[in-house]
């Protein structure tokens, strides 16, 4: 049933909220009746922020990462070693990797996975940009870091013997027990894998 | 730990999503995310439209309801029975009553129940305009339709002593089992309650 609303004002605004992801007509009014307590200055502010992110963002002409300038932060910084370049699906990839503090190297956003499901080809992806990238010859190696499925994998084989022919070494992430895991609630595969792909007990004692 | 963003423009709409009741930087990353795949001009409207709601919208001078005129379309429909007024807290209890159909009378919002413990005394509501719509002599009916709780029971009594003086009709909302309970499910209070208020059977069969 259609809810009426007293206001034209409302109705529209709980109309925009509801089209966001997972937001249904009831939260998006309980959204829009927080607005109206909060100052008039305050809710510009979230407008206009809104406005602004679409109209002015930009992707990294390098990396195609998201940036508020031509070349983002982590690509124009003399601190970050430019020749480790780590491949990654999304913007999001980016953040949780940056968050772990681990990585001093750039990135290459994808944009994506090869899905012939979704209708996803290579074309659709920046492989083209990462391909030029190698092929002048700065890049020594790449990471490829893209999610452990079916399609990260075709991803990354496809990138592999794009890639191959250069001089540079593909490195992909370790798969095997998270941290904290007990062997008992692992899975099969991951605890599989984590055998065949077993390393020196010396090289755990680095860190 | 603070999450490191690529761009200024969407960590301040991150920060603003996040900032509406129930939703986390990640969910609020998910919304900035999903407007930048919308096109430039939806995003504008999405962010016009909150604007223009917090600084257009109204409060109807009658009712209090919220409204895109002075007087709102309720108040101001002569297909409406202004002699019948319906306390109610807010205005999404306006609409859920709309939504019923089955009311014809105009609307009075309190804007929240009589709580000493949230502090909200009679003067934080709107009972002297209520009283004054009363006094006037046009009101032959208030309904009291707040929350069957504490808070709303002792702002019903507030509201019933402030009137009694004027030849107005004072009724509340039928309290019982609701439609389609069964006996074995319901709760002892309203079971008790439906049981002392019990009505003529044949009243049910006039609908």
């Amino acid at each position: 049933m259609n809810q009426l609303y007293s206001s034209k004002l409302l109705e529209n605004v709980v109309n925009e909220f509801s089209k966001l992801p997972g937001i249904g007509k009831k939260t998006a009014m309980r959204m829009a009746l927080h607005l109206l307590r909060q100052d008039e200055e305050s809710v510009k502010q979230f407008g206009q922020a809104v406005i602004r992110l679409r109209s002015e963002v930009m992707y990294c002409r390098e990396c195609h990462n998201l940036s508020d300038t031509d070349l983002c932060e982590i690509c124009s910084s003399p601190r970050r070693d430019h020749s480790m370049v780590c491949v990654v699906e999304t913007v999001r990839d980016v953040m949780s990797i940056e968050n772990t503090m681990q990585y001093q190297g750039v990135y290459h956003v994808l944009g994506g996975v090869i899905s012939p499901m979704d209708g996803i080809g290579p074309a659709d992806l920046t492989i083209d940009s990462l391909e030029r990238k190698i092929a002048s010859g700065a890049v020594s190696e790449i990471i490829l870091a893209l999610s452990a499925t079916m399609e990260g994998d075709t991803t990354n084989f496809y990138i592999f013997r794009k890639v191959k022919h250069n001089e540079v070494t593909v490195t992909t992430l370790a798969r095997g027990l998270s941290v904290g895991d007990e062997l008992e609630y692992a899975d099969q595969v991951t605890l599989g894998r984590s055998i065949i792909n077993r390393m020196p007990f010396e090289s755990t004692l680095k860190k």
